[in-house]
């Protein structure tokens, strides 16, 4: 029977681990997310700090080592997490196992191509299991409620975005025509990007008409641009109130009368007054 | 027989070709559509290349022969569109008839006058039958709706841009007085243009104010654009919520005088207080 | 009786005035506002041709001329408005008849002070008598709708305001004592206007933060005017939203149930049926 | 019974000064407090004028004495608030208490560290106290649907900026990456600040892409700006809907039960039932 007892305490030994690394209900797993932001927060910093030259020159030793020690952390949490999975393939294929190991990657890449480790800022989205620490339900609630809206709008977004990417095109290549090279319109995709930075009312004015007929197109542009933000802006809000009012709605009917639409504390039907 | 037979022969060409170059519901319809995206895509594209000058004198033989290519594909499926449409001269003077004429007359004009290639960009809004390929009626739908949206807002926007328009124009003026001319305000126009940048909030800073009262009046400008840019949006909003509103409208007949348009919780006709 | 008949013509006069100065009804009356305004978008145009030098020079005395013989038109206008209204004195304070004034002074002042006639694009105010001559009834109607939720929402953006103000002046002094005078923040009003144009996303770029931390509390700006933006235009929809939604209300109750809330076109009431 | 009238005497006093200080009902109080509002609106601008070096080396002297006077009387102010209120403690830890403290120990710290006095402007935060002289419950009903709004959409802004974050922190290390130090991403950090400046679209120019990756990157963030923006705006306008909605809610209460918060269109009570 050893290796029943063997695989039984192998189980054990895999389920204990598993409600360390995934869960944040238990005291040790919720101390062992904070660890873990704590690091990941840390070795992003380090990685952001140490692009700063004047730190780098003085403290780039310690960064260094920061940054190994925390791949290293992270590489064993990674193995880890393969290991107590149920199906390490699947979990290695979401989007957190992606992202896990993507979070290692460049540190072991940098020794092939340096420069590669500045990748490592991308460790933070590993920061986005935050929110399993803080009260769960609540944010990924209030998360799904966004997500919902973003989905609702999903093709009314691609329209838009569509007739957008149309306009800029179109805009840039008349202001390439209208504007001379001296203005920093020295070909289409800049003047697309031109367009672009106009109509979204970023502004750097690194490239800025010149010419009365330039400056006349660009306001016209930027009236439109003004018209154009209202359009996703629209498109959230309607879908985020619905989204939200549909939260607010029992689904329930009257036995009574069938009436629907009641609102979440209702006792009584308000149309015909029978018990719900 | 004969002149029927062909007549008949002729007729049916006539439809196939119909089918396959306005229709997107059969394989062959489909993936006409999706070899004419590609054409038009690349030959966007191609375009836009041609105007940096480090890819023109490289690769400018390429393009050119792409671009010529192209507008003579066009230029047939131009003229197979007139021949197998019923009414040619109500193709021809439609939307899509206008954007198939100007997206290959650039090339033929640039032959007069060069540098009007570039015009060809206004080929991209061929490509708006892209919705025809994809899932059609749900994104016509979704577009119907924000042009429904559009539509209704259509007087709104109109008084918001004539006010808009006089607040610019005094703006403008009081700052082409205030400011010196070198700071940029070297006429009116020109500061109802840095008036358009401000309010929209677009700043590029060719133009911006020094003196002490021109920023104070800027300020005031850019917190007015600040409330201003709420109208257009808070219009779009609105009627984007009552558009899809509708959509809402419960889609139950009256049994009794058929009448459509009823709300959801309506318990009674209310045309004829027939019970539904 | 000579008197009577006097008064009596000169009171048909006056009537006929009117109807062709203030009504846009009759055929008459429209050709006059029509002609009014096509002088007064040419006087407004002249005034902003002649600011650019260029023009100024080559066609200076024609544009002199055209503004000499609009005042006087003008001029003559506002004279016959007093005239034929019957408390001139009434009108004389109304915000048309103020503007009206507003529109001819500036000529008349600029022999006294050099550059006043440039002020002549307050005349463009006149224009939004435009609305007169369209279809009156929708633009006043959406007009109203506007001005309504502009005015229901008041106290918000008052409170919002004063918010945006104490944030603006808090920041812009806190700027100053961070940065050097080197990045433009060389007084406290002038950081408070670095405030304003980065809080209302404008971002001229002529005074921005070279230092860290200065770079940093920029960032905490910038994302609060991102959250800040929200607040008006949250405001304004919301406001919109409730001004339209009364229009399309019903306030007609049901004569049997009292139920309220019917939809314009009703004819029986959707609760209990009873013709309304 | 000299220490009871003492007493008494001494609580009259300071009942007085209660409502003179703390109050705006009566003539005096509201006096006081417009007298207030004017003392630290002349302080502040005060202040900010100090602070450009053209009028400080003319009437400097005079705003200092401003200064020291304001202080001085907002100290004495500031001691009669804790005599008169009951808990002094309670006070000094409340908002309004901080604030009152804040605004006169920067002059006093001035004395030590030089410069310290443009803190001052602190001071505004005081006038927060205006709302109460004017028509105190109509503004102070406008600001709780605010902030109530603002309450309610706490989690998902959370979430929001958590998500902007974790954007301009990846996209601001891509930047580094594409970019040349010459454009001005010379470090992680700065790119981050680039990102934020152009997501928020502020776009100062101070620092822009230069590269053609760079600019199509740019490009990329400046299309996800305009789509994120919508997200603030529609979460702000949604609970604002809902805030102000709430105030629509009938005020009926059930004869029965006594409830509340029925809708306007209910029949009968949805918590007992009764007919109302």
């Amino acid at each position: 029977m050893e290796p029943n007892t063997n695989s039984l305490s192998h189980s054990k030994w895999r389920s204990v681990l598993h409600e360390v690394i995934f869960e944040a209900d238990t005291p040790v797993g919720k101390a062992f997310d904070i660890v873990l932001l704590c690091c990941i927060a840390m070795s992003v910093i380090a990685v952001m700090l140490d692009s700063v030259s004047a730190i780098d020159s003085q403290y780039g030793r310690i960064l260094y080592h920061i940054e190994w020690v925390c791949t290293i952390l992270f590489t064993i949490e990674y193995i880890l997490r393969l290991l107590c999975v149920g199906r390490p393939f699947m979990y290695a294929k979401s989007f957190f196992g992606v992202v896990d190991l993507l979070a290692i990657a460049p540190t072991y890449l940098s020794m092939l191509i340096p420069g590669s480790q500045y990748l490592l800022v991308i460790r933070l989205l590993r920061v986005l299991r935050v929110f399993r620490v803080l009260k769960l339900a609540y944010y990924l609630d209030e998360a799904s409620i966004l997500i919902q809206a973003l989905r609702a709008s999903r093709r009314k977004i691609t329209v838009f975005l569509f007739v957008v990417l149309t306009i800029v095109i179109i805009v840039g290549s008349l202001m390439y025509l209208i504007e001379s090279e001296e203005s920093g319109f020295t070909s289409i995709p800049r003047s697309v990007y031109w367009a672009i930075v106009t109509l979204t009312t970023v502004g750097y004015g690194d490239i800025s008409p010149k010419t009365s007929l330039g400056q006349a197109l660009a306001a016209l542009v930027m009236i439109m641009g003004f018209a154009i933000i209202a359009v996703p802006t629209g498109i959230m809000t309607a879908e985020l109130t619905q989204a939200m009012g549909q939260k607010k709605v029992s689904t329930q009917a009257c036995p009574e009368c069938s009436a629907e639409g009641h609102e979440n504390d209702a006792v009584y039907c308000k149309f015909c007054g029978a018990k719900m």
